[in-house]
C-alpha cells in the first residue's frame, strides 16, 4: 500500500465500536437473549411530529443545496433557543450547523491542532477527540479527574500549562461518567482559557439530559473569542440516523470554521435540517425523556450500590462509569469480553474513555431490562 | 482573534458561491428577470420514486445511526452497479458511503496529504480540491492543458513531477470544460502513477452524463491500489440537497480512510443512504435527462458558434466553458460582474477554476432560457 499520513496509524476505529462489532460475533451463539448497552443510541423513539413535519416538506420543497453554513430559519431557531435558555445574545452568524456534533468537533480541531500541539482534557474523557488531534500531529493530555470527583479543575489545568497547549476539551455532563461540571469551576475555567489565550472547546451534547443540578454551559457572551460550543439533536431528541448538530462560537472564529465545514462537507443535507427545525420549534419540551432517563439512572445506581458495587453518581446524560478495579478487574477490555460471554450483556470498557478498570453501562433499554442486566452483573461477580 | 491553522489565510469560500453572493445583491435591484446558469446544481427534478420510497422508509424504520462505512445494501448496490458497468470487480468492502463527494475527497486528501507534499492536476480545474489540500500544508501543481486539448496527459504530468509529487487529481468529464478523458490517455495515466508510487484520485460525478464518447473510468481491478474513485448522486440524479456520495478503492486504503471519515462525520445520514439505494435500485436509467443535458449542450455550443464565439466543445458534464481573452476581457471576475449589471444574466468566472479569461456556463435551465442568455451575451459583446 503507497504511503498514507504517518499518524493513521496511531488511531483506530474506536474500540465502542469495535467491541460492538466483537460482541456481534459472540451473539452469533447465545443461548440467553443478549442485553446491549454498548453504543450511547437513545431508545426513546424519535418524536413523530418531525418525521411527519419533514415527510411534508420532502413532498412539497426542492431538496437542494441549502445555504451555506446553515440554513438561516434553523440558526434564527437554534440563536434563540440558546439566547433564551442562558441568558445570552447569540446571533444566527455566530453558529454553523454540521454533520452532527462529530463534524463540528473535527471542524474545529481541523482549524485549531498545528503538528506539536496539545489540547488538555480530563479523564474519563469521550473517545472521538483523540483521533482528530493526532491526525494533525497534535496530543491529547489527560488529565485524572478522580481526585476531584471528576471535575476538570483549574488546578489540574495550570499543573499541565505548557507553552504547547492551545486549547481544552470538555464533555460535560460527561460521557461516560454522567458528571456535571460546577458553576465554580466553569467561570474559572473560562477564565484560565482567556487569560491563558487557549481555545475551549466545550461538547454539550448531553446538555438537555440533567437531573437535579443546573446545567452551566460554557457559552458566555463575554468569553465568545475563546469558546466553541458543540452541540447536536442525536441525544435530546434521539436524531441519531439524521446526523445533525451545530456550533456557536464568534462571527470572526463561525467565519473561518465555515471554510474548512464548506470543504469537508459542503452542507449537511436539508432533510436533516429541516427536522432540526421542526425539533426546536415544535419538541422543545423533552421533559417526558428526561424523567426516562433520570429514573434509570436513579434505579441502576441504586441498584449497584445495594450490591455493594461503588459507580459515579451521574447528575446527566444516559450513561453509569462503574469501577471495578476494587473487584480485581484491571483490563476492563478483557472483563466485558468474559461478561458477554458468560452474561450476554455488552458493556463498553472503561479504557474506551481512556480510563483503565471502569465500565460504562448504557441506559438504553427499559427499566426491566436494566435489572435483569444488573442481576447478571451480581451473579457474575459472585463467581 | 486566537490564532488559527495559518493555512486559512490562503483559502477562501469558493468564488462560486462567492459571485453567487454578489449576484444577489445586485439583483436586488433587476429590471430585467434574472437568469442564473451559476451554481453546478441540475435542475431537472429528483425523481419522484426516491422521494416516496425514502418516505416511506422513514415512516416505518427507526432512523438510527446508519452501519459505519456505509448500510451494507447501498455498497452492494454500488458494487454491482460499477462491476457491471466498467466490467471490473469491485466488492462493498471496496467503498465507502460519503457526505457527497465532498467529503469522499477530504477524506482521502486528509489520508495522503502531509506539509511539503505536491498534487498534480490540470487547469482548468474544480475549486474545491485546492483548499483541502493547502490546509494540509500541501500545493496543487496546476498544470496548463490548452495546447492538448484540455487533456491531462504523461508528458505534462512528466514535466511536473518531483520528488514532493504524492498524488494526482483528476475530474473528467471536466468541470467546468466538458471535456472527456481519451482511453490513451486514461491508460497512460494509470501506469504512471503506478510506476511513480503516485495516488490518483478521480472524481468521477459527472460520469453518468456523456453525450457521445464513452466514459473511461479510472475504476479498474489492475489499479486498485493507486487509485481512489469518487462519486455522487448529486448530478446523476439530481440529490443535491441529499448530500450523499461515496468512494471506491482498495480495501486495505478504504478501511483507513475509513477511520478519518469515523472521526470527520460518523456516517452520512440513514435517510440520504436510503435514498440512494433506491435511486440505484430503481432509477438506474437516466437516459431522459441525459439527452435533455446533451440536447443544451449542443444547442448552447451552436448558437455561440454562430455568433463568433468559441467555446469548448463540451463531451460530458453540465457546463460549457467560453474563452473570452480573444474578445480582449482578460479579467473574468470583473466581466461577470459587468455581464451580470447590464444584462442580468449570472455566470461563474473562468478564475473560479483557475484560468483567466474564460466564463463558465451552466445549462441548468431550459433551452429556451439558455437562449436567451446568448441573446444578451449576444447584445452585450455588441456594445
Amino acid at each position: 500500500m503507497l504511503k498514507l499520513n504517518p499518524y493513521l496509524n496511531q488511531i483506530e476505529i474506536s474500540i465502542i465500536r469495535k467491541f460492538s462489532e466483537e460482541a456481534k460475533k459472540i451473539v452469533g451463539t447465545v443461548d440467553k437473549p443478549i442485553i446491549n448497552l454498548a453504543v450511547g443510541e437513545p431508545d426513546l423513539p424519535q418524536p413523530k411530529i418531525i418525521i411527519d413535519e419533514t415527510v411534508k416538506y420532502m413532498q412539497s420543497s426542492p431538496l437542494t443545496y441549502p445555504q451555506l453554513g446553515g440554513v438561516l430559519e434553523l440558526r434564527k431557531e437554534i440563536a434563540k433557543y440558546h439566547s433564551e435558555k442562558y441568558s445570552v445574545s447569540v446571533t444566527p452568524e455566530e453558529i454553523l450547523v454540521t454533520v452532527g456534533s462529530t463534524e463540528a468537533l473535527s471542524t474545529t480541531l481541523n482549524a485549531i491542532i498545528q503538528k506539536g500541539d496539545e489540547v488538555l482534557c480530563g479523564v474519563p474523557i469521550y473517545s472521538g477527540y483523540e483521533p482528530v488531534i493526532k491526525l494533525r500531529g497534535g496530543t491529547l493530555i489527560k488529565i485524572d479527574t478522580e481526585k476531584t470527583g471528576y471535575q476538570l479543575t483549574v488546578e489540574l489545568l495550570e499543573e499541565n500549562l505548557t507553552d504547547k497547549t492551545r486549547a481544552i476539551v470538555l464533555n460535560y455532563p460527561c460521557n461516560p461518567s454522567g458528571v456535571v461540571l460546577s458553576k465554580k469551576n466553569r467561570d474559572e475555567i473560562l477564565e484560565f482559557a482567556k487569560k491563558n489565550n487557549l481555545f475551549l472547546i466545550s461538547d454539550e451534547v448531553y446538555s438537555e439530559i440533567v437531573f437535579e443540578k443546573s446545567f452551566n454551559s460554557f457559552l458566555s457572551d463575554e468569553y465568545r473569542e475563546n469558546v466553541i460550543v458543540v452541540n447536536s439533536f442525536s441525544k435530546s431528541h434521539s436524531l441519531t440516523g439524521w446526523r445533525i448538530g451545530y456550533l456557536i462560537t464568534s462571527k470572526k472564529i463561525r467565519n473561518e470554521l465555515l471554510k474548512i465545514h464548506q470543504y469537508t462537507v459542503t452542507s449537511p443535507p436539508i432533510i436533516s435540517q429541516y427536522g432540526a427545525i421542526i425539533a426546536l420549534k415544535k419538541c422543545q419540551d423533552i421533559s417526558e425523556n428526561l424523567k426516562i432517563y433520570s429514573e434509570r439512572s436513579k434505579v441502576v445506581y441504586d441498584e449497584l450500590k445495594k450490591i455493594g458495587l461503588n459507580p459515579i453518581k451521574p447528575e446527566g446524560g444516559i450513561y453509569i462509569f462503574l469501577p471495578l478495579k476494587e473487584l480485581g478487574f484491571k483490563d476492563s477490555y478483557d472483563f466485558c469480553l468474559k461478561f458477554l460471554e458468560e452474561e450476554k450483556v455488552v458493556l463498553i470498557p472503561g479504557i474506551a474513555f481512556s480510563m483503565e478498570g471502569f465500565v460504562r453501562i448504557s441506559l438504553i433499554q427499559e427499566k426491566t431490562i436494566l435489572l435483569e442486566a444488573i442481576n447478571r452483573l451480581r451473579r457474575f461477580f459472585k463467581k
